[in-house]
């Protein structure tokens, strides 16, 4: 039987406030909860159901301590969805490091995403493409936010993502690494080759790339528009693009 | 002054049950109803705050007795949005018609497309790349829902939407016109020249392309993944990548 003031906790974790409070998250489903069990991220609590725990022996051996057995009433008062899951889990926030190292792998810029499922579907679009790391500039959505673990789909246990003064980071490596950014004016990205190892700089939702970013571009591209009035692409869509370009490059 | 039950029924609208019950949607905001004001799409109503309506004048020649003023309290009443925008707008559901006619351009077809974020993104992405019509099978998201209209950024007024019975489509159309689908284990797309006019079938975001759908693909295509383990691309994301690669065919 789980208490009142542990639903009202972990309820709590579904607010950005408290999240940071107590340095915890959420994760839900038994996939998520999958993935997140074959990570270096630490689940404190799983809150899970018979059916579900009982399938997970192997997976669970390192983290049997943290099963709380609970009803199907109780995982629905825990979860945060409109159709609650078999499990969900409180895991700790790691602690936050500063990008430092030596290029070998394509990085993702993110300067002011503001959307979480946008943020979530970039990690993984990064992941399904191999790249490890994504620098978002301070001002981006956290990377906690519910709906950032749900649409990354698990990727967030594998890809790694930095917040970051993004002048520290042009001012550190832009001068060895080419910065790659879309916006409106650049070459066409279909007759541009696309070097590894590169920074991709994705702009934000409402403003594309800023201009004190966009100081810092070495090569500007373009998706082309074949449409007669749309202004954009979505920016997870035209991440998705960009890398899709970089590794045909890579393999052709 | 608007009174209650004005409001009562613009919120009613966004709930599905509703706008099929009043043939009704709503499109909020200044942009949204810039592009519905330029489209073939019928505003009843039209909520306005001053600022806005003052400044739309040649635009509103059509409409002007659309307009209702009202305040930005009032506007706040009537929307959905957490922050709530200087215009909002009911707009009749045109009649629902049948996709007939003769190919010249590529066709998507959504299987069972049920987030409308994703179906949102996937009308904006069509417009980007100038592909004129979207077939969706008769269980995919309704396109009306406000968050398929947000997603859409004003490209559902530019870009058809059908709803169909797919075999229906294929039988008719499918001998004539090759029938390209993402799968797992399909040819990689990065080798594959993907030719106009072409259907595009899309598989749901949990189930892919359902066999039923599947035994009418004439080619089966794949994004190669890079990563290790993430399992699948977001929808809407393998869209723009698949009609990315559709264009640079066709400029090259």
């Amino acid at each position: 039987m789980i208490s009142a003031s542990k639903v009202k906790f972990v309820k709590s974790l579904g607010i950005q406030k408290f999240r940071k409070h107590h340095q915890q998250f959420i994760v839900e489903g038994p996939k998520m909860v999958d993935e997140l069990l074959r990570s270096d991220f630490c689940p404190l609590e799983i809150f899970a159901v018979e059916s579900w725990h009982s399938d997970q022996k192997e997976l669970l051996q390192k983290h049997g301590d943290a099963i709380v057995a609970v009803t199907d009433k109780e995982i629905n008062r825990l979860s945060g969805l409109k159709s609650a899951n078999k499990v969900l889990a409180t895991v700790k926030i790691p602690e936050r490091k500063t990008f430092q190292q030596i290029f070998n792998n394509p990085v993702i810029i993110l300067d002011g995403i503001s959307d979480p499922g946008n943020l979530g579907t970039i990690i993984r679009i990064a992941d399904w493409f191999g790249i490890h790391n994504i620098i978002c500039s301070n001002d981006s959505v956290e990377l906690y936010n519910p709906k950032v673990i749900q649409a990354s789909m698990g990727s967030l246990f594998r890809v790694k993502v930095y917040y970051e003064e993004l002048n520290r980071v042009f001012t550190k490596y832009g001068n060895n690494i080419p910065v790659f950014g879309t916006t409106l004016d650049g070459r066409n990205i279909y007759g541009t080759e696309i070097p590894s190892p590169v920074m991709i700089v994705i702009g934000s939702e409402s403003h594309g790339i800023r201009p004190t970013v966009q100081k810092f571009l070495t090569h500007k591209i373009t998706i082309p528009s074949f449409g007669s009035a749309t202004e954009s692409l979505n920016a997870a869509v035209a991440t998705g693009i960009v890398c899709s370009e970089l590794m045909r490059n890579k393999i052709n």
